[in-house]
């Protein structure tokens, strides 16, 4: 059992963009203060963080003093490199843990693990080389989609494979990593369940919410999902199975494809996730304060969701929308305090109300 | 007309405490960093800035300095010298501006104004000494009460006279400061109205809390107030006129009387206020974004209410309350960090969700 950190203890964050940000306004709601690591400089949780440590995660000497700084580890993103984690981890400790880390930064470790669940992946290969690429194929075949095992996010490090003459090609984009192949899923839409698990084994989830993606980056997430009572509920007991298998303590996002033979598991996030930032507009504890509660050994909290609500990522050039959006109503701006807008970054996000219970209420 | 500022832009806030705390953390919302003003040491707001000055307001270097690095200056608390704000203003915009802190760091002027808009207030006379103090109690009679008519807050500088024989006394407790004699007022409750104007002159009002005092300190306010149609109407067209009439920018608490011969107004407070704290979980857009958005330029945000809400201040030892409150359902934390626990120190505070549109939702 992990002892309940109290008011003005230290949280450290790993990272320090948009999720760490939101994770240390939260955690300040619980009277904590929040120390951002993170080798960019001037990252948008600086912004809101009580201290921020500027240093690459090779540099042992500020990792040390970083853990030293801090109460409790973690972390906004998943692909920490180990030499740092096992630094960390010999100060202070660091939830969600190791196993959940080691797991979700390498996608064949990742269906493994699923797999073993008894929970239904993509069908996948390991790939090394050309050889094993051909034997992958000849078992998933085309369409498919070629992706390192480890640091992909949004869509990068992936090839895909219309038929077996894109071999060579996709095998090039890997540039020797090793990969993984994945069939191709024919689903109908795709949700995603954001749990939390608590430091004393309770689990609580969000309920789930449908995905819409663009060219590799969501574009936005929708509650109520499409989803059948039934659908709803293998949803998040599948997700409670995961955080269990794991001792998980945290929150975590869980990727589901909708398909006629049941839910089939895209991928784990083990850190809160784009596809629950509904939750700040739709429920009285959203997933970055559950986070937080989590990782602070504090009972969960209030996850129950009062509104429909529709979030909408604002990317690049959608900035310029900022003006109009400001002045709708049932519309509640997110933006990052990032600087420099890039096509493709995610500067921001909107929580479009949809419907809630004012009706009833006024 | 104001223009409005865009991301990045830095907000100056005078005054550390958990309203600027709030402020901060809600500007960051909106992309915006704040930059803390504070004499006292490791401010509860500076957890969540981008950047503190920890300065005397008799240090015009500093003031001059923070002014140069920010974009627009706003406030957590009313009683700011004047030589400090005649700085400032020489270089940054301040908003809600000079009229209104005029106005509401002396209770007789505040007084006058609002009489001169033709609302009703408690009946008043100005008390300087031991003559004037006789001639208001001719006028207002007993019980009454004895006020400084700046910097009090919380009950502070305050004397209740039962009868005439209480003068001197009530009069030795102002210490010479000018004072202000207050009549009674036979009220059934109080309620106050969080009204919010943007730079364009778009008035925005939240619905009505009834506030409970305890001690002179607030305790609980709840939303829906006891008030009828007409009286809630009255609330908020009150409240409107006062903001026109100071061509105000940002948000304003004032606090009403509930009384058979209609609302009368105890006081103006020309900030976010500790009774508008419940917007944070009954509203899209929650008080503090509301004058973060006015003073930005910004137009309002949705301040429509879909729940009922109870916010109860967290006191003191009330804080040893916090691990059973953290586990409840309906029930959001809002803690403000403060390192020591004093008694009457308002160490957090928490929303109970009494009702929410969820039963229609689910």
């Amino acid at each position: 059992m992990i002892h309940a950190l109290r008011t003005g203890a230290v949280i450290g964050i790993l990272g320090g963009g948009q999720l760490g940000r939101m994770l240390s306004v939260a955690a300040s709601r619980l009277g904590f203060r929040c120390h951002i690591y993170e080798p960019g400089a001037n990252p948008p949780a600086g912004q809101v963080a009580d201290a921020v440590t500027t240093a690459t995660y090779e540099d042992a000497q500020a990792l040390a003093d970083f853990a030293d700084a801090v109460d409790v580890i973690t972390y906004e993103f998943e692909n920490i490199p180990t030499t740092a984690l096992d630094l960390l981890e010999g100060r202070k400790p660091i939830r969600p843990g190791r196993e959940a880390l080691r797991i979700s930064q390498d996608r064949l470790t990742e269906k493994d693990f699923l797999t073993s669940l008894g929970l239904q992946t993509a069908p996948y290969a390991a790939v090394d080389d050309a050889a094993t690429l051909a034997v992958a194929l000849a078992e998933i075949g085309t369409p498919s989609i070629l992706k390192t095992r480890r640091l992909g996010y949004d869509g990068k490090g992936q090839a895909r494979l219309q038929s077996a003459k894109d071999a060579a090609a996709a095998l090039d984009t890997m540039q020797g990593a090793p990969a993984i192949l994945e069939g191709f899923v024919d689903f109908s839409h795709e949700v995603s369940v954001i749990a939390a698990r608590a430091a004393d084994g309770t689990v609580s989830a969000y309920d789930p919410g449908e995905n819409v993606h663009q060219g590799g980056i969501l574009r936005t997430t929708t509650v109520p999902a499409r989803l059948s009572t039934a659908q709803r509920t293998d949803a998040v007991l599948l997700a409670g199975r995961i955080l269990n298998a794991l001792d998980y303590v945290g929150v975590m996002g869980v990727e589901l494809f909708v398909t006629p033979q049941g839910l089939i598991v895209n991928e784990i996030a083990p850190r809160v996730h784009n596809s629950g930032h509904w939750t700040q507009n739709g429920c009285t504890v959203d997933q970055f304060e559950q986070h937080i509660r989590a990782v602070a050994g504090w009972p969960l909290g209030d996850g129950g969701r009062y509104a429909d609500v529709r979030m909408e990522n604002l990317i690049g050039d959608d900035m310029d929308r900022v003006p109009d959006l400001a002045g709708k109503a049932d519309c509640a701006l997110h933006l990052y305090g990032k600087a420099e807008i890039k096509a493709g970054r995610k500067m921001g996000h909107v929580n479009h109300i949809l419907r809630t219970g004012r009706d009833q209420i006024s």
